[in-house]
């Protein structure tokens, strides 16, 4: 029957998780639902004793070069904040590790290269955590997309909104809006269309909270794209939408329109003799995304075996990233900014 | 009873028509439905005498001084090609008529100015024909910003698409897609949030039909609004999606998020194998604002009879217009375009 | 153009109009959108000298023989009092004059078989005014069932609840809910079908107001329907919708379902921090039905000049009172009852 | 953060599975998900030795006795067909195990009754599998009455249409389509309202496949309910809808109504020349109610941690049981059956 239940018989493929933050946790609550998968151990500089009863993972240690030299170790996870991200990818590469790797792929343009440069050299597996392309709804119109539905792209529309603004301390870290939030949406933009993205322009604002300004940040922003292939997108930013996470995307063409909406927390609406009430969306990402991060995880195993590519690769992190750089200079000059001069 | 059918007790309005093309005739159609409304003379340059009969109206005219000669004629709807609008409006003022005139008000900066000019000078009522104000589901949102709900507004989404291109003969004399299309949009931005655009960005393209670009023109635009108030905006417009006239506004603030989507030939679905199909949106802009045309007139008698303020003044048809001609600006030379400098 | 504005050729229709309570005025003011229809005279025992100028209409009596004996007159539209329906019918048939008669057409059978026969023997066209049979959503299903896209029939649901009960004047002379509201659903169940009923059963109660059960009547009711050729389906009934008129009809086949929904005051939604609100149905029939009610008229005058056959007959009139009668008898018996038993 | 990722800390509890067939496979893989549950052994006649390693459980047993005399299990989950549920229960009462069993509890009302008799006697913890009462669609229903949105509740109505019929071979085994199919919208009946039965209607027919005719069953029927506070509901069955798996449920009462509709396999919709069709809902159970299933569980856990009541007794499936006696006895004597002569 279709969509019924079985048990996989794939090789088990043993892993280690570099980093037990939010991130780190989220992926290990869904790597109990994948089957074949070992974690040998878990990395975390604040990692306690006590974490071998928590997690039931025998390994539990505090430099991640201890998960590296595990040669029972097929895969790494590198769950860390963005700055330790190229670094580590270059020794898990060196040590011959699969990696799936958190997005950013880092901050910094000449470390990112030498970590890509390593991954190559090694010839190991790579594959950036942008969850999004594993959401259902928006793989829907990729679907429409390639199956010629839409025909000729023509306008690209994505609405992302947080449902509140991170805290102070996270902004002063996070690398801006563009590196830390819209990154996610310059993936999907490539990501939907297909298509590489030529020049952008930026409009943005502080309407939020003063003190993102004072940071140095924005916390509204219209990003217009303008692609190679002449087409047109726009993403529209803000870190706070009351009625919960936002996160739609509309593709048009010369054939046809697909619009994925929002996931709500239920289907069930209340009429009374006010209006039509219906639940709002999902609260944030990890509601939203959550079984995103899950067909994340099993996909990036599927390419560990050899199932199929990567799904998301170093290339596709760096693009982003550009992207994300490309629109803080159009925002800093209030002009618009060619990708390839970035 | 709410609702109920009543028949109104208002002093009779008498009035004159000016132009019998497309919209002339919806005029005509809606103002058998307003009380109190009689429709005296119908001037036409193609008038028929078989008009007397057709429209059931006692004088049908070729020369539009006709109308403006009859002193029982208290309002005239100058329903003619836009070069007409500004003389006409003049000698319509002149001979001390309340002007209901479809909009744009006319395409050159200085007869534009003229005719206000004559028109305050006449202290007659005047009233420009942007029918969108008019659409209850624009409205609402409107509504909801005017009491509080929305909070401070950061985000307009405007989505206009018609169902397909004009005729290459309209296309030519239409003065470009943002002075004969997104100017109704351009109404909208500063209808529904009660805002001045201070400049704007645009991006647009030939992406359906070789021919709009060979005149001159293009046919997919990206439009983004930068207001006085820091807040941001964005049109998108293209002149065929295939599955219909796609005319929805949505307006995000610190509050809440009002969106009003597009309005369906039925409410009725059909669930079957292949999927859970709806009808189309309407085809349209006289499917769609049929309503709005009508409640249009209604306003604009209201207006005339002194029971209100006129609700789409003069100076909105040209604030209009200078965007329009700024979103050609920005076009032509790919840059921001300030509204003042226009 | 699809959807244009024109003005019809047809040849026009006059008539009379008897009876200018709520549904006589709504069909006034529809009349005066359509074309090549005069209304030449107007009869209500409560006329009133003003009503000349009130609708511009000349013959204002309160005898209806004056309206048939007016030799001009081609059709006349009965919309008084349901006790009345039958003999207007007898003597406007023997007049030779067209009728449109609200519904029912009448309380008691002998003289609803009566008057069927006086419109037999003088050959007018008669139709029954089931304004529902027009509402554009409901066509929708009768297209897709009679398009094949619904398989063979298997279940019909029918939601039908008033928004706010009639006055307690009017619920003691409705004839009992069956018979002045149900009567509706009787005659969709059998215009959605395209089938007749076999049997029916009821469950009804007081739930909103004990002066209705006081006037023997009740307010809330389940009827299951039993058709001829095996399928069945469902009404439900209640007096009382506090968030306004719900009407929708779902009709389940073998090769899938048509469902249409309420139609709401806008399309706008408002998604807050509690929710997403949506507006309410529209309130009652005079806002839902109003185009309906047009069509009806429309496709009354269609049938009199002989361009289609009327499409609600003197029989559908009679069987949707057999249908009310038989529910009647199972809610005071508690049993199945066999419309044929009636 | 609101619905973060967190180790709960509770005590551990084990388990046993008896049965692993299609559900017991379900609850399998939930279980991995919630923590601090460990399954020490897994029962099934047809059990095979590479079990152990399918299910990394080190206990595969065929009998069911060597899971009850395992002193180290705290509770069982009863997984196998329906009539060998009443004996199972008994047993496993007897051997002090809290106790999980899959609806129906039996089908034959002596042993039933036994079975209640013996895990009132042994004091154990005792809940029926009706997974739907843990749908959080249908849950916000519950929530609207509760917090009294609703008002006196009035009409209840439940759409619940499989997508395909089951095997014959399931068919002839299933207890008839009240007992098999029916039950679970029997217990959504009183689950939601909060009220009970007092008789029962029932129309139905065969109108999918004759075999399941011949096999005495049937395949479409539709139920009234006359609930014991004089509120009223319906259920419409059919055990073949094309478009994937029907679960609607509908509360109306004086202040409002509340609406769960289906869930869809995606948000996206895809706008054509055609239409604007959506996504079917969710092909069945095991798609529709896969988070229910897991809530289920962990809420059975809370039970057994003695956290709160168990939320789905047996007396609730032994009245869910006597309303499929009813409804049978009513679609086998065409009459009205009172709950309490079963």
């Amino acid at each position: 029957m279709k969509g019924g239940i079985h048990m996989s018989n794939d090789k088990k493929i043993t892993i280690g998780i570099i980093g037990m933050g939010r991130i780190g946790n989220v992926h290990f609550k869904n790597l109990r639902q994948i089957d074949n998968v070992k974690i040998e151990s878990i990395c975390d500089i604040l990692a306690k004793d006590d974490w071998v009863e928590k997690y039931s993972v025998k390994k539990i240690v505090k430099d991640y070069h201890e998960v590296l030299d595990d040669s029972d170790i097929q895969a790494v996870l590198i769950c860390t904040p963005t700055d330790l991200h190229p670094q580590m990818t270059i020794d898990a590469a060196k040590a011959g590790k699969d990696i799936f790797c958190e997005k950013p792929v880092g901050f910094d343009n000449a470390e990112i290269l030498k970590a890509l440069d390593a991954v190559k050299k090694a010839g190991v597996k790579f594959e950036v955590g942008f969850n999004r392309r594993f959401d259902k709804n928006f793989d829907r119109i990729v679907d429409y997309r390639k199956n010629g539905s839409l025909g000729n792209e023509q306008i690209l529309k994505i609405t992302s909104r947080d449902p509140e603004p991170p805290s102070m301390d996270y902004v002063r870290h996070s690398g801006g809006i563009f590196m830390d939030m819209t990154i996610h949406d310059f993936d999907m933009a490539r990501f939907i269309t297909g298509e590489e993205v030529d020049r952008v322009f930026v409009t943005g604002n502080v309407m939020i909270n003063d003190e993102i300004g004072k940071a140095g940040d924005i916390d509204t922003a219209i990003i217009t794209l303008m692609f190679k292939n002449g087409m047109m997108g726009v993403i529209d930013n803000s870190r706070q939408a009351v009625y919960g996470y936002d996160q739609r995307i509309e593709l048009f063409g010369s054939k046809g329109m697909a619009h994925a909406d929002n996931v709500t927390d239920s289907t069930t609406t209340y009429s009374s003799k006010d209006n039509v009430a219906g639940d709002k969306p999902m609260f944030f990402f990890l509601q939203r995304y959550m079984d995103a991060y899950k067909r994340e995880l099993e996909s990036f195993f599927g390419a560990v075996r050899g199932e199929h590519e990567v799904q998301c690769t170093f290339e596709d992190g760096i693009r982003a990233i550009r992207l994300a750089q490309a629109a803080k200079k159009s925002l800093d000059t209030g002009a618009v900014v060619s990708v390839q001069d970035i």
